[in-house]
């Protein structure tokens, strides 16, 4: 008879984000006249670079004539993306890779959860605590063990360097949820501890666009021996408004080798000539327009927007007397909550009592507990009447 | 040690389709003149309807607004494009469905070649020969074990019901490569055979828009009992010409459990939840335009285009002396080699003597051989120039 995965029978049940949900649409039911203002899921508000629009209305009519059709496109993305991440992404960083070192796809999200099909479920997988719950959970589905790595204030969020022995780290920075930044001397210890453990680095970099401080690296391969240990994750979502239209990519580096000499690399596509039919083409051709001079602006200027939100969350929030983190080079804050209140408590008072919502940092994980995050992805009068707000729970 | 999946070590090296454009690519930079027909991969070539580019246009100005914009859409599809699936593919059929039991996804490539995640490595997978390769290659890659079930000229190309227990089962009906197709009471036989042996069927029906006739079932929920044991997989791809846009589906009904009471279709929510951020609004939007009188109207139009090229390419062949299945409710023809010519064989002379580019048989299982697949998705002053080219070959 036919059996299921039976690893899924041990994920949490409670999903993090349905159930905030659940709690949200509860109260708003309760309360249809209260205006709540969202500042816990992490999706975006701003409309689109006028340069992507453009460009997928033209790809659009490109579809309408027989002549510039597109049909299947190459499982690995097309080339003019690709060049356009090298040249703009990387090369000014003095990274140089090859075309073929780069798998477009329709999301961070996915990558970072199809990315075990290729790597043994065996391995011991390191997880930062707190963490974005699709790491955890694609693994706890794969039967693998998890390593929890904890993040706090006394290791800046970036974890310490394990005294044990781990097969594959996760890693995310900028950081969702704490929006800390890994500085290039940490990053290099955590390379050089892969390179001694032979372990490979699955680097989340979805938050790079909005790193301000010029000292931090964008990417792993800044870091001497990265391309031996690393894939690197990146995302059009949070960059440039692409969470529905979907396009991201993944990096893996040809020097990139199994024990045994197996190209990493060359499993991967083969898992996505297998399971992936390329990225939408209208996707990929709005990826590309924020390229162009006039989208590279335009990126700029709405990450400067939610910048500013984070900004002045961190200055209103501090000066109420509560600790906050991140915010500086990162679209989140991790803000403690007042006199170790937990999480969902504190959660639940900004609902009723400020009709703000959060996210509550347990749900990351058991050290995001007496945290909450905060997103910086609403519109200035939201941040503003958000921060109004709370601002009378303190009076 | 990092260590890999090692199941990807028994995959075949060769990808049929990769190697077919090896050696088309290698003649024509031989013969840059040569004006190569290619009647091989099964992309369509007609441009898309109208009423998808109108909808995916507007789906464009609405990101391009704050007001409009769309972020994070559901993981499984917009209501909008659920409720008109059911409307139109389903509820005129007497098919009825619960939304819930409907996920969009970018592809039935994917979601074929995904579902395997949340079923057991241990599941004994039958897999037709000849076969779309990625049920094979999927399941080689989870380490699962194959069992072939033969498809030939004597079971319709719809393989004889296992004597064998079986715990899953890839059936594709209209089928690539054959073209053949399954009728209400060979279906009836399957389904009472995955009951029975508490299987399931993994039903890919991408190809059902080309069904003509109408006694044949478009889905696998015409039988009774499937509810009980069938997934089933459409696809935009072929039926509205959205290889490049990514759009498909997957029905799973509530009904499916396995033999402890655990239902497919929340194992299934939690995998895309996880790993899936959903497909692209624009697409969605554009798959849903195919659903009104208009894009119904040119849907059938474009259907009926690739249809007449297949009805000339079954006579021309049959004139000619060939045996010939499929072509009659399915894009593609399987066409018996001449006098046992083996199929590399047969694709190398159309190639070179006739500038005419098939897929051999062979490439699809070890029962393809003695076939090539034509398929009729070119434009029809292509598909007349073929035959002429092939007719000559004969004289």
């Amino acid at each position: 008879m036919a059996t299921i995965n039976t690893n899924y029978q041990k994920l949490s049940p409670r999903y993090l984000f349905a159930e905030i949900a659940r709690q949200v649409n509860a109260y708003q039911a309760a309360h249809p006249d209260t205006h709540l203002i969202r500042l816990g899921i992490g999706d975006v508000t701003q409309p689109l670079p006028n340069a992507a629009i453009q460009a997928m209305h033209r790809a659009v009519d490109e579809c309408a004539c027989a002549s510039t059709f597109r049909g299947y496109g190459p499982e690995q993305g097309y080339d003019f993306l690709i060049d356009a991440i090298l040249q703009h992404d990387f090369q000014p960083r003095g990274i140089h890779l090859s075309p073929s070192e780069v798998f477009i796809s329709d999301g961070a999200k996915s990558d970072t959860g199809n990315i075990g099909d290729i790597l043994s479920t065996q391995n011991i997988v390191g997880i930062t605590d707190p963490v974005y719950p699709v790491y955890a959970d694609t693994n706890i589905m794969a039967g693998r063990t998890l390593h929890s790595i904890p993040c706090h204030a006394d290791n800046a969020f970036t974890g310490d360097i394990p005294s044990e022995h781990l097969d594959i780290i996760f890693l995310c920075y900028p950081n969702n949820p704490t929006g800390a930044v890994m500085t290039k001397e940490k990053l290099t210890l955590w390379v050089n501890y892969a390179i001694q453990h032979k372990a490979i680095i699955l680097y989340d970099a979805a938050y790079e666009a909005f790193i301000q401080d010029d000292r931090l690296p964008h990417s792993i391969y800044e870091i001497e021996g990265a391309r031996q240990c690393a894939i690197e994750f990146r995302s059009f979502s949070k960059t440039a408004g692409f969470t529905g239209i979907r396009c991201g990519y993944t990096i893996i580096p040809h020097a990139l080798k199994s024990t045994d000499g197996v190209s990493l690399n060359r499993l991967w596509n083969r898992r996505q000539c297998s399971k992936f039919n390329g990225a939408s083409y209208i996707s990929q051709r709005g990826a590309e327009a924020i390229y162009t001079p006039e989208g590279q602006q335009q990126v700029r200027h709405t990450i400067q927007h939610y910048m500013r939100n984070a900004h002045y969350f961190h200055d209103c929030l501090e000066q109420l007397g509560l600790t906050v983190y991140g915010g500086q080079n990162a679209p989140y804050l991790w803000v403690s909550t007042p006199d170790g209140e937990d999480s969902w408590s504190f959660f639940r008072r900004l609902l009723t009592d400020a009709h703000v919502v959060v996210t509550p940092g347990e749900g990351f994980g058991p050290h995001g507990e007496g945290y909450i995050r905060i997103t910086s992805f609403g519109t200035w009068e939201d941040s503003l009447e958000a921060m109004e707000r709370i601002k009378k729970l303190y009076k």
